[in-house]
């Protein structure tokens, strides 16, 4: 997917990053970061694999599941001398557990009595995997390096771009489709079929990827709770339906948020739909390099104050890379308290929905930071859709 | 979607096991099993939440972010005094832990010197889940619950087999629209646009979920890798192609594997195919209750032995209620070693893979252990499809 020396430049930038956090041996378990690093890319993250990288190897070392060593050789840009594997009797055993044999691994190649660095927060490094290691090396000191490389992820390459706005194109005609899916009558699954099927079949020059989040898109008086999923009923007229999708091609994501009213929406939502756009539109239009994520927060909530709103949630987090279950990177929210310095080519999705108890509303757009201030990757109408 | 009484009963079995194991505090933080306790159902898992069981209350607790407590209000049998939740400056923050606000709300309860168990080994239990409980609850003591449930959910009720049934249906329906779709010049993920829109169309009757893992049909040198996702290449004439994929209905999974050959197939994956199909036959047949699955294995080793293949890796694991990203239940294996004893209605999802470094066979079911026997859950032709 990218360069070889894209790769290594991405790896010499770990390793410095190690030095300065006193980090010998860094263990990543997060599959976005895995990718980041080696290309790494399949569905084997239900089980316990990693990437090693030393300060004194160039290429890093990807240990996993036998029979996904052969995943490893096809999609990373790595010697196959450094994929290794454990045996499958390791696999979701009550007995024996992945990194016991990870750790002999570790203590052969005279790693034992290191400082290492792991993922402590993290879906794929479980409570488990860490007292396993500590077991298995009693002599190692164990430090979180959690967020050493999603915050290196931040600010993307000009391919990353390219992919970005690839995915992006893919999240503008995913949604076109759940805008004219959704209808009175048709059944929620079968607009989210159409969803999936375009988000999937991508473009005639590319195709697309699965999402790390699957399509959100609360009907009626679950539009209260952002993140049910569909269900097999029926949409009614002057339902109020939000859709949150992702178009994503090669792991890359651009997610997007519209709101649906089938029929005439009330005064409530139609009000609300008016304070997010214009609130959603002064933020983009503030944001500009050198500015901090809690600056444009309070952009947004200046203006929804101006109508008697107030959101108690973050509006936005930074987006590009991911694997389920999250496409936000974790590191800057656009949020009271945060102070990322924003940089060009870092990518945001901004989400401010706002939710009551019987309804809500959610308009946004996935941006990049530019030179001089912000581009949103898709062109979709930003407004409350009425059918 | 259960009554309130299966899921008492439910929550009865889990505090006789809790008494069994001493644990006096039980926090389930795997999706699934707060599924199984509670109902509760959303893509919410990708941030800290958890059901909390109690010996001296009869409901659970729910504790999870604030815009998520509407959705726990909308699908749990819960009480509302039972939906407890944090604040949003506890999302993928630097400073604060979700795990340090849940540890003041145990303790508010009296519960900060209990025996708590947690999950150890869950997706959905970081490492830094445990310290940051530890911290908090540093007169507690944390005993590993992993399987505590997931044990608890191996025998299903008739509910939960009619449910799987329904799955069943739609993974039949998804795996006839694959072999339909694979075709030479069609783009792999062509394919899965349409996989996708059929496994969650559903039938007339009944939409259709998602399923805890996307297709995974890896194509040509490609099958010797099961867990590599699809690319935009466009099938050959002559590929291998192997199909993996599930129906997932409210939750429940029916996977379902088979391989497709553009063309005449080689000798060589032919012979496998029949290999395949031979011991997977053999060993549905030996499927009773009483036996364990080691015994199982055992009959599907001496099967393939008699062509001269080994397979060093398990062949199938016990399946149901599930979330991304793994449809296994994490119990049973059917491997060498698994001593588990096969009892009416545990599920099983058999699927005896054989990969080689340039070609591999799947041919799986997915089964219900009866009172005599076992009955497959699709009725779709147990052969290598020669198109």
């Amino acid at each position: 997917m990218f360069t070889k020396e894209e790769y290594k430049e991405r790896v010499k930038r770990t390793k410095e990053q190690m030095a300065i956090d006193g980090i010998e041996v860094l263990l990543i378990t997060n599959p976005s970061n895995m990718n980041y690093l080696t290309g790494y890319n399949a569905w084997s993250f239900y089980v316990h694999q990693m990437v090693v990288v030393l300060p004194d190897e160039e290429e890093p070392r990807w240990i996993g599941r036998k029979q996904d060593a052969n995943a490893a050789k096809e999609t990373t840009w790595l010697q196959h001398q450094h994929i290794l594997f454990y045996n499958d009797d390791y696999i979701q055993s009550p007995i024996l557990h992945p990194m016991d044999a990870i750790a002999r691994v570790l203590d052969k190649m005279g790693k034992g009595n290191r400082r290492i660095g792991v993922e402590m927060e993290n879906y794929y490094f479980t409570a488990k995997s860490l007292k396993q290691l500590e077991r298995g090396l009693p002599n190692a000191v164990f430090l979180d390096a959690t967020l050493l490389i999603n915050y290196l992820r931040m600010v993307k390459s000009d391919k990353e771009i390219t992919m970005m706005k690839k995915a992006a194109m893919i999240a503008g005609q995913a949604m076109e489709k759940a805008v004219e899916a959704i209808k009175p009558g048709r059944r929620e699954n079968d607009a989210v079929a159409d969803i999936y099927h375009a988000q999937i079949s991508g473009t005639a020059s590319f195709g697309g990827d699965y999402p790390a989040i699957v399509p959100l898109l609360p009907a009626g008086k679950r539009t209260s709770s952002p993140h049910i999923t569909w269900s097999d009923r029926a949409y009614q007229k002057n339902d109020t339906v939000i859709v949150e999708l992702a178009g994503c091609y090669q792991r890359y994501h651009a997610p997007l948020a519209r709101t649906v009213n089938l029929g005439s929406p009330t005064d409530k939502v139609k009000n609300l739909a008016e304070v997010v756009v214009e609130g959603l539109n002064e933020a983009l239009h503030a944001v500009k390099p050198g500015l901090t994520c809690e600056e444009i927060e309070e952009v947004w909530r200046k203006s929804i104050a101006k109508y008697g709103f107030l959101k108690d949630s973050r509006i936005g987090y930074s987006v590009g890379l991911s694997y389920p279950p999250d496409w936000g990177e974790h590191t800057a929210s656009i949020r009271a308290g945060d102070k990322t310095i924003l940089r060009p080519n870092m990518t945001f999705h901004m989400i401010p929905g706002i939710w009551f108890d019987s309804y809500g509303v959610e308009i946004s757009e996935t941006f990049q930071v530019t030179e001089t201030g912000c581009a949103a990757l898709t062109d979709f109408p930003r407004k409350l859709f009425v059918k």
